[in-house]
């Protein structure tokens, strides 16, 4: 009998031994992650979890696939992949948080050419960590060894998740009304987006190296610690006023910027209007503008500039949203409001023209 | 203002107006999905989905994630991408369908360095043909451009299924008993696994071309023709003895193997005894065992080797269930039996030792 170590397909460059042993320190980690909904045990064909549907009288899902996009490269480049998992499922979470939804479980997929063990346990780490953080179970997920598909050192990283929402309480934006006032939550970076522009401006123009300062930076951490800070999840502030009867959408700042993620939810013949001017644009889109050449309405559409959710309340309602939001530790800000008439994000740029 | 088309993200490879019209045409396809219980658009943040509750007595979701594996650089050499998506779905539906589950939507993820207009159809027209022949939604998805990461003409393609089953239906193999029957169903090939050997076999060592036949085979199909044929799914025959008293468990075929996959949902203490003899191995597998001097055991965890799923089925209603699936069209053969001690499989090889 051959062993597989030594057989036709581990010299194709499949190798499912070495793949067993790299995930069976993954396991604790996972089981660490289960919720009381959680049935199955790590390695089933799927994952079972049972909803708790106790005071729900219509239960909807809501479900959303994201990745992480070439932030990835960034954590090859420092070799460092802990920090990609905790993206990937902030990202989900808020993504489904605001259609009102809180998250059940989390599936994730690991492609690479070759699964190292040492890269596998921080990707699935940082996920691991990430659902015990927002409450949601890693239920399951796919790891595939596909040589030559991709580059050493490259890992594809796709995340599902799952969450619940009573119908009555999904947030679509229907209950949006002109006058509402648009509020904005702090990014903690560039997030997911925009990562090829950066690489491109900040490695290949600038020539900068892995732990070199970005130039004019007041920041002491490296181009690549400021590019790989992580996604943050909005669901333990937002997750505090999504029943609160003023809030009347939610926007996830992602890919397309405030300028296409904002008319996700505003009806028909209304547009949103920014005031560019209203909160603090974290320095590294100021550097990346100025070292990339880029104008203001590009740099609204590929990044989130300092913003990371949006939340269009109620005029009435919005000393309550922001009392709440500051406790739970959050710096929210008036950034613009809902206009009749036109459609998209029409921006105030004031001072910050360039 | 510039337009994207010209602007810095574009030179950096991402062009956020083609990825726009790559997808418009996709949205039509995507809708002729929707089932009853979709209650959102294409291109909301989260998909949303009201589950029929009705007649379950504590609804459990059942979840799964998976991808293609190197299959897709099959369908990259062919220049076709439509199968593959009907692969991922079809996949993903048996390996929740062994829990007991039905599905009810369905995502997918396309990753790429830049993402053709054309690919995208078929990529996505493959996967809503399948999930609508499996009656399930394809209720969101993710496209990610991400430029250098892959190769050109390579398409990462990964999947996620939500199912669902009333807890007392669920499968497990927790009533598999030793004597129970094991039946095999007919798999259309190599499904999902085994494709980075059997590209090595083919292409690599023997140097066959995209449109040759494999030397010593009787189908008039190429090589990438016979290697392309599309995963199976099993519902349509297997969902209906799901609910059958002797069905004691399912499991799908895919990477490892009978070898690896059977003893997923066998007690502790008992073994499948299979009769490689038993049921007809289709020539494909037989000429790569040939042209790859691969022993029988490796064959036997690396491909499905004909098999594509296992009923392990009480005695008492092996009749029944195989009268049912008959009529379904699905030829089923008894292919073993669960046996009293020792663990995993063991094969009877008889006359097909090689």
């Amino acid at each position: 009998m051959t062993t597989p170590e030594k057989g036709a397909y581990a010299r194709a460059g499949v190798n499912i031994d070495a793949q067993d042993r790299a995930l069976s320190g993954i396991g604790k980690l996972v089981r660490k992650t289960f919720t009381e909904g959680v049935l199955s045990d790590v390695g089933s064909f799927g994952g079972l979890f049972r909803p708790d549907l106790s005071g729900m009288k219509e239960p909807v899902l809501v479900a959303s696939a994201d990745g992480v996009g070439t932030k990835l490269r960034v954590a090859r480049m420092a070799g460092d992949y802990s920090s990609v998992g905790r993206d990937l499922v902030n990202h989900c979470v808020n993504d489904i948080l605001v259609q009102g939804a809180r998250p059940l479980f989390f599936l994730d997929y690991v492609g690479a050419g070759v699964l190292e063990p040492e890269a596998m346990k921080q990707l699935v780490s940082g996920v691991a960590h990430a659902c015990r953080e927002n409450g949601c179970a890693l239920l399951g997920g796919e790891t595939a060894e596909m040589p030559g598909f991709y580059q050493e050192g490259d890992y594809e990283l796709v995340g599902f998740v799952l969450g619940i929402v009573d119908r009555q309480k999904i947030l679509d934006g229907s209950r949006v009304r002109a006058k509402d006032i648009i509020l904005g939550l702090p990014s903690s970076g560039l997030h997911t987006n925009g990562y090829s522009l950066a690489r491109k401006i900040f490695y290949d123009d600038l020539g900068l190296a892995v732990g070199e300062r970005i130039p004019g930076a007041s920041s002491k951490a490296s181009v690549t610690r400021q590019l790989l800070e992580v996604h943050r999840s909005y669901l333990p502030a937002v997750g505090r006023v999504l029943e609160h009867p003023a809030l009347n959408a939610l926007a996830h700042i992602t890919g397309g910027g405030l300028t296409d993620n904002l008319p996700r939810v505003l009806p028909k013949k209304t547009r949103a209007q920014i005031r560019v001017g209203a909160w603090e644009i974290p320095q590294i889109f100021r550097l990346l503008q100025q070292h990339g050449g880029i104008d203001t309405e590009e740099m609204l559409r590929v990044f989130n500039m300092g913003i990371g959710m949006c939340l269009i309340v109620n005029p009435s309602g919005v000393g309550e949203v922001l009392d709440v939001l500051k406790r739970a530790g959050e710096r929210a800000s008036p950034i613009g409001t809902v206009q009749k008439g036109g459609a998209g994000v029409v921006y105030d740029l004031g001072e910050h023209e360039t």
